[in-house]
């Protein structure tokens, strides 16, 4: 992977503070354990309330992390007052989620003007022990001219 | 789509069981709201909490709902004593989820010994109205002999 | 699926104009047997070259079929002066190929201005009987300005 | 990636036996340049036969060629008597393939009893550099105690 440059020198401060106002990754408790141009890792404690019937991370909430790691990877390389929006996901899962934690890390494969293509992965860790169990490729598109801040569901005056 | 036959006469208690035994979807407040031999769907009221930076259905957790309402359709044509995994998930995003109410529905497009072929879509409800906002394909399996009941991760001492 | 609206009015046209210069379907020798707004069809008989080591027509190649079927039926709805390209495909083989005759059928899910979604599906015909083989989902991107007729490998000089 | 290993250990021939009786790659003029356990590469001149309209590399066909390097590279893995299927495939195009000479590489990234997780890539080399053109991955499945060899398509008495 080539150096990637990120186009806005806020990247960290803008891709933060978007995290931070998805109110479903508060939900879950994911936190956003590391990000670079074109990289983003979040990282999720197991709880019980994450899990599926076999008590392991639920595999929808395993590849809806590796989305918002995508997610945040493709937008940590816009321009400013611009915002981000999965186009498509694509996913295999390798082994099932049974540690303690689940990492999830995505990179930039090829930035675009309109089109980010990502590789994303999840990692359940165990005993201090990484496991594959999830891969993927993501598209993301750049929706310049569109702020990321705007909360559109207030207006609708849709209901908490 | 031809008649799809339930191997398990029992298929729609064992699959709510399965289902009510996932504390995940407990967690997003999703209901199975149809069951048919091959055919799922669940329902989902917005929430605040299950919303992205611009109030929107989160699309990682559009995607979530789409994969269980995936992995039940398929799970409501197994035999006895089996249990369902998913292999792939495929999915492009449509349209923002910005409803008040988010419908996931799947169906078995070819099932097989071991693996089953799914179609699942998303749609939001706002005003009475649905609209399409995820379609993708997904690859179940069969785990035959293996319990759906049993908790793995309660055995490996994992938290709450 | 709604009526869907060529904005070109001699879609028709420029999209046979451009298929018949893909010389690979020549070289199969696919036929484009129907054509709508939003809609495309592509026919292949079977011919042992096009086989893989079973006798049935090759895996990627059905894929093959198929992504063009879903790249003209995008091509079928953008403006004059554009050209097509594929995003992504994601595609679920359900059967092998074995009939006599291959069809591709792909239709336009959600049209967008730079972004088309489509379903794609192939089907094998044998004893007169259709039996879907691959069925998928399709990412196209609209290039607008950019001619479709341009043929960029005969500048770089690149052997025939 | 850790080190694969080969259940037979006439993988090689067992593999390369295979893709002789592939008559598609025949006729697209592919060669394997490598395998070993759980990997495969295979290769492509630049024909204009295989080209799309732009003079290209059709973009289908650089999905069949890295879906038959995926294949054989699952392939590579499995035991004696059994042959490969493709379960599902799914890539993204991220340039055009424009150079004189196209190459799919495939690993495995996660062995098991039946299924295969795997990534795929296709590089287009131009004045002696690479460029990635596609990502993807793809899942393979074993069938065990189904012959490799057998040409079912001359049974049904297809034409040639």
């Amino acid at each position: 992977m080539s150096e990637l440059i990120a186009k806005n020198p806020q990247f960290e401060a803008v891709v933060r503070d978007s995290f931070s106002r998805q109110p479903f990754m508060g939900l879950i408790g994911a936190r956003m354990s590391d990000l670079k141009p074109g990289f983003c890792e979040l990282t999720l404690e197991r709880d019980v309330k994450l899990t599926q019937q076999h008590g392991f991370f639920h595999g929808g909430l395993v590849g809806s992390l590796v989305d918002s790691a995508a997610g945040y990877a493709a937008f940590s390389l816009y321009p400013e007052n611009s915002t981000v929006l999965t186009v498509d996901m694509k996913v295999n899962f390798l082994n099932p989620s049974d540690g303690d934690v689940l990492i999830a890390r995505a990179h930039v494969i090829r930035p675009g003007g309109k089109l980010y293509h990502l590789k994303g992965e999840a990692f359940s860790v165990k005993d201090g022990e990484e496991k594959l169990c999830l891969t993927g490729v993501f598209t993301m598109m750049c929706l310049l001219g569109k702020s990321d801040a705007v909360n559109l569901g207030q207006k609708t005056g849709a209901s908490s």
